[in-house]
Order: structure tokens, then sequence, then C-alpha cells
């Protein structure tokens, strides 16, 4: 059979039987959330993983080493963020074609390094190989949390407001921006494609919400809102309203789409590799955790929605007309439209 | 600058600074041993990680997806017991190419699932995603240790024995098997492709040696004896003298060797992927710990050699004569000679 035929979440569904089997004491949560949470004595370890494939996540030529090396750190800090915890330690593993010459992997490193400096993050090797073709970098950060303030995906509850820490779709904007080179005013370009090849964190923003009790489930948004939304459902066993007009989009994005007729709730709700985070909380405590937010960190956590009772996942409009909030985020594996060619890690 | 010009050790100096310095107090060991060593409140962590990439490590068709697996986490295990210590969690990232079916994907998983069974590890996802040519794996593993009984590369104590937990140059036999098919008796032939395909792991002989207090240093045989001891040597201050009557070597590498006419000690010093463990331990003690090995694994150390002053890896033949050790170890971006395309990991 081919993957392709399978589609990544049923392939991750038929390997797990017997992966967890081993010792089953120490693990928290393995397989299904942003990271993993385990058993270590002191505070709960955290471990996530995430792998770069060139020509699949990303083109040389149009990043350069040192986006991708800040990139590549980032989409693992922002798994520990969307657990509630601190980051400490990044394993980084390099394959490297001889096409690539010694100056950018000093590039690429310097900017992780950068990224680990300002986030406290120790860099402690890994493995360095050759490869044939394409650069293939895997980072795997550790982390901790203090016991009993782990935000799992799985922990929505009805009532709960749904909060996200910055505006949707820029990433997908950014993409558009490098694939189609539309018209558009430089600064308007360059915001997008900044937030495609480096994703803002929320480490401070997760800290405040794990540590306030008030948050009961969090995840990353990599795949796409729409898409990931739907894991916190599917796994909380809730629904969603989520209010159209209450989305935070930029006014680059609304640019980009007035300018090439991309769809905007399309990029905003089905575009990968935002990396905000996406939080459901105590709706009698969503102002006091904003007013926190806002001073210790300047950003605004948008809310926009609520979990409600059920399994299914709707949008409203501004005329309180509903529609189901369609899935549109990203399969590694299902064959998809052209336009993509590069997928979100 | 060609990275082929620099080198892999050079490289991995040159990107070294800057890495651990967020945070010093957590992490024990960083880049340079098998293993990271990191506080974490109750045992020490350890950490490590290795990339197994198609054309460079493994050439489809000739190792089994079965094998794949089994070598991909074997090797990562490896690197725990190297430090003293037990394996826990198993941490897979995988690319995977649209020529790759999900039925091999099945036995991929099954060869480490099996491994994990047996070794008590649990294997706690990581990352699927696409890949455009090669098929791409990276294992992190974390692990613990007691404190006090980590055994680090750089221990070894002028007096030590040098010991190692198996025969030598076995796996270099199998490659050999692979790229020449010489004319060899099956049962040989076999013996020695199981030995690069399949390398036994010496998680209980580490646990001993570690416990017993007489253990100094340790690594695991993956570059090769000559490079893999100039490791430990270097990094404790020390020299060697290794005996070349005290090698231990099959009959199944002398056998290939007088057959093919390769040099037999050619192979078992300077062949990678034995995975055999190399530890340095406290003379007074060997005999004991040799006899608890035996009695609780049936398995052998072998006394191959001294630590000693001054900085000298020398090779003591049956005559009393010495000669320098040659390193002849693998650098995974130095250009080679054509007959071994497959690098050690």
């Amino acid at each position: 059979m081919k993957l392709s035929e399978l589609g990544e979440f049923a392939f991750i569904d038929r390997i797990t039987p017997g992966c967890e089997a081993a010792d089953p004491r120490r693990v928290l949560r393995g397989i299904g959330d942003d990271a993993a949470v385990i058993e270590s004595g002191g505070e709960l370890l955290l471990v996530t993983t995430d792998m770069l494939i060139e020509r699949v996540h990303f083109l040389r030529g149009t990043i350069s080493f040192r986006q991708l090396g800040y990139k590549s750190l980032a989409v693992n800090l922002s798994d520990i963020a969307a657990m509630g915890g601190v980051p400490h330690e990044a394993f980084i593993s390099i394959a490297i074609p001889p096409t690539v010459s010694v100056e950018e992997l000093d590039e690429l490193y310097d900017g992780m390094k950068a990224l680990a400096r300002d986030t406290g993050v120790n860099v402690l090797g890994g493995d360095t190989t050759g490869s044939k073709a394409d650069l293939c970098i895997n980072i795997a950060v550790t982390g901790s949390v203090p016991r009993g303030e782990v935000l799992y995906r799985t922990g929505a509850r009805v009532g709960d407001r749904i909060l996200v820490t910055g505006t949707l779709g820029d990433s997908a904007g950014g993409l558009t921006v490098l694939l189609e080179r539309p018209d558009l005013p430089d600064e308007v370009a360059q915001a997008l494609l900044q937030a495609h090849y480096l994703p803002e964190l929320y480490l401070t923003e997760a800290r405040i919400l794990a540590a306030s009790g008030a948050a009961h489930a969090a995840i990353d948004l990599s795949d796409g809102l729409a898409s990931d939304l739907r894991h916190v459902c599917r796994g909380s066993g809730v629904g969603a309203i989520v209010n159209e007009p209450a989305l935070p989009l930029s006014g680059a994005l609304r640019q980009l789409c007035a300018v090439t007729g991309h769809d905007l709730l399309r990029l905003a709700l089905g575009g990968g590799e935002d990396y905000r985070l996406l939080t459901t909380v105590d709706g009698a405590r969503v102002a006091e955790l904003q007013s926190t937010v806002a001073e210790r960190t300047g950003r605004t956590l948008f809310d926009i929605g609520e979990i409600v009772a059920g399994d299914s996942i709707r949008l409203r409009h501004a005329d309180g007309t509903c529609r189901p909030l369609a899935l549109s985020g990203f399969d590694h594996f299902v064959t998809r439209s052209p336009e993509s060619p590069v997928e979100g890690s």
C-alpha cells in the first residue's frame, strides 16, 4: 500500500500499537501531543522532535541558512511551549550534502545558537553526517514542566474560551509571496515572509497560562487552525464554535488576499506553520490572563470562540449563521495541489 | 570552504562555541561524549541522537526494513550503555520517500518495537514526514544513570586495563561480504552480515561496570577501535598500549581475510560499527568483573591492553615490539576510498 493512500494520521495510528508497552509507569503522555510527558523524579520531563527536509519543508535559495537554523529550533521550542513547559536542551542531527559549504553551516548554527541564547536553551550536539542529496535537519528538545501544570491537547472543557496568541495565516501568506511573487509593497511582503521564516515564540505566555491553573488545554498551530483545533476537540471529546469576526488577521494578509484573490479565511484557518499557541481557558479568567500577558509581554491573547458540548466544530459568521469548519490542514503524504510544494513541520 | 576539507571532528569543534552558554548549571556533559548528561532532579538524564541516511549509512535492498529498524534503535541504545546508563524512551523521526510502502514501514517499526520491548524502552513517536529522495531516520533516546555512576570518555586512569565486550571488525567484515560477495561458506558470510545488520547490545554489562565503581571510562565502538580509543585517551590525557595477540577476532573474520586477502588487523582496528563497549577499569578488579559478567550474561570482557602515561597509543606485537596504532577510523566528510561507500553512524 502506498503511504499516500493511508495518510499521515492513519499511518501514525497504525504504528502506535506496541510502542509504549515496555514501561508504562514512566509515560504520562506518549504519541499524540505536542511533546511526550515523562516521569523523571523532579519536574516532568518533556521531549519533542521535528525533522526538516530539503525540498519538502524548505527550498534552499529561498530561505537563508540563518533563518533555517532559527526556524528548525523554533518549531521545537513551540512544541514545548504548547505543553506549558520551559525548554532546556536541543540536540541537533544534521545530514549534509556536499553542496553545502562550511560557511553556510556556520550561518545555520548561528541562527540556532542566537535563538537558543535568547530562550535559555543549551545546544548539546547530536549527530553530524553526510547526505547524498538533501539537507536534512532533526532537532530533539528536552524541557520540563511542574507537576500539575502540563497542558495536554485533551483537557478542553465545555464553556472554555478559545484563545490564540497572534494573527492567523501570515505564514501561509509568506509562502504565497514566495511562490507567486505578487505585486505587493515591500514592507507587506517582508512582514509575511518574516512570519513564514522566523515564527514568533510564546514561551512566556505558555508559562503564564500553565501556572495560572485557568488553562485546560493547549496546542501549537502547525497544521492550521482548523486541523489543530480538531485535534484538541477530538482529544477532549468536545466541540467548538469559532467566531469569524474575532479571528485576528493581519493587514498584510488582507492586502495579499486583495491583490492575489486568495481566500482570506482559507489561509487563516487552513494555513500551516503559524506556530501561535491555541489554548482553552476558564471563561471567567480570560480578562485576567489577557491583562497579565499584556503587562508582561506586550502581546494579546485573542478570544476567538468557545468550547461547546458535542463533537461539531463550527464557524460562526457575523450574521449569526454557522457552518462546519472545513478541515483544510496539512497531511504530509496525501497528494496535494501543485501550488503548495513546501509543507509545514 | 568545503566540509570535506575541514573534516567531521574539526567541524564539530568549529560549531561548538556558544552552544552550552545558556544554562551551564544543568549540563554535566554536552557535546563530545556518547550522550549528553543533564541534571534533572532525580537520577542524571542521558540524551543521545543518531541519524541514518539512505545511500550514506545503508543501501535499500541490501538491508531488510526490519533489520534497519533494529539497527537504527540499537546504535542509540549503545550510546546510553556507553555512559553506564539505562535507556527509557525513543523518539523516532522519519522522512519517507514515496517509493517506500506502508508494509515496509510496518517491518521497520516491527524491528524497532521488538528491540524496544526486549530492552524495556518506550517508543514515544517523534515526527513523520515526506522526503523527495532518501529515506532518513533519526532516533533520539533518553536514559538515566545514578549520580556518581556515569562513565565518561574522559575518566581513564594510568594503570587501568582496557576491556572490550566482544570481537572486533565483524561489522566491517559484513560490509565487505555485502560489497565484494566473496566465496565464503554461507554460515561464515551470515555471521558477518549479522554483526553488521544486528549489532549486539551490552546494556547489562554497562550497568555492571558502572555500578561496580571499578570502571573509569567507557565508549561504544562506532568508528573503529583505533579512532574510539583515541577519543578516550585524548579526553583523559593518557596513552594506551593495545596487545595485538589479545585482540578478540572471530573465526568468521579470519576466514574472510584468508579468502579475500583483506588485512585482518586493519578491519579489527579500523572497522566501524562494531558497537562493542570499550571500557577502562581498575586493574585489580578485572577478574572480578569478568566473572560477574560471565555469570550474569554469559559474555566475556576481553582484556586487550592498558592505559599508560603520556599521549601515545601503541600496538604491542607478540614479539614485544611496539608501533603506533594508526588512526583508521571513519570521518563522515573526508573523501575516502571507493570500496567503502557506506559509513558508520
